[in-house]
């Protein structure tokens, strides 16, 4: 199976997802690394393992659509069969979603539906929670709200920062991350509803 | 510490309670139990060691501010110092949390702020969620808002009906909610804000 992954910042889980596939630990490789920022580490994670690593400028577009034409097209010129959100800040259009029904992946840094948005550690610290963690979910038009196919429970201690617990998060992201993409490359994930049944 | 339950159904978090009161692992003692239904069986578990339990008819009173001014006069007659809510269905009124202000505590069966109100179970279901569990929290004048004391996490099992997952979050909420009470009787409880800090 080929991985599109799409990252704006270090790329800390394209490299779980690139460590994962060379180890066979995931039944796909990694095709092709976007990213909107031209500074991402991630585009340098992709180019040191030889995987095509492409910065496409917003700039270049009048608007979200347009920018997620010319990624669909660099994604369907490799092939890419699954995309995978890692890290990625621009929120994908209705049109990108249509053009990838249930193929398109997130990463979010708290057990949703609590806490979406770009925040979610600092919102669960601010709330007081006890117990947060990472949610694999397939994307669809709103603000991560799609299927969920997997979450990890991760324990909010009092004297967190938010640096600390999502540190604490990550480990959890790293390992979850790549179970999800080795179940989906397999099949092995069906949705009924809103619910993702894992075959396994 | 004399604790004071208000209960509405079968009682098997106040069994919880009243059982670790027993082995000593609550610095306390349930001093009466209030119920808003005459047949809830929590009366009856409550009569069975012993425990003052009464019945306060809704009907009675013309409204909920009424009602709880008669559940107070209640706790106040039996020197109660924290109240627990387990499984009480009313909505208790903003005199009643202000008469007993960070001393009203509830379970609730999900990890709060997700799935708040009467089917939180039923509802992270019907979400999808892979993780779910149970929240011990201050009742503020919200619904489920109040600062969060402990949360358990729960795996959500993908043949999971509404009761198999019920049962294995009560598990937790047995456990949950006796160290909450035994927490706050030995002072070990710190309110900073909205969060809860566990001086142990």
């Amino acid at each position: 199976m080929n991985i599109g992954v799409l990252a704006s910042g270090s790329g800390t889980n394209l490299q779980a997802i690139m460590e994962a596939c060379e180890k066979g630990e995931i039944a796909g490789r990694v095709a092709v690394v976007i990213s909107d920022r031209e500074e991402a580490f991630a585009l340098k994670r992709a180019a040191k393992k030889g995987i095509p690593a492409h910065f496409l400028n917003p700039k270049g577009y009048k608007d979200r659509e347009a920018y997620d034409g010319a990624a669909v097209a660099l994604l369907q010129e490799y092939r890419v069969e699954v995309v995978a959100l890692a890290g990625f800040m621009r929120l994908v259009s209705p049109y990108f979603v249509r053009m990838y029904p249930n193929k398109i992946m997130n990463i979010h840094p708290a057990l949703l539906p609590a806490f979406p948005g770009t925040h979610g550690v600092e919102d669960a610290l601010a709330y007081g929670v006890k117990v947060s963690g990472c949610t694999v979910h397939f994307v669809d038009e709103g603000l991560d709200t799609g299927p969920i196919i997997l979450q990890a429970a991760v324990e909010v201690k009092d004297d967190d920062t938010a640096e600390s617990l999502h540190q604490r998060i990550h480990k959890e992201e790293y390992r979850l991350y790549p179970r999800a993409l080795d179940l989906f490359a397999r099949g092995k994930i069906q949705l009924e509803g809103r619910r993702c049944i894992i075959h396994e």
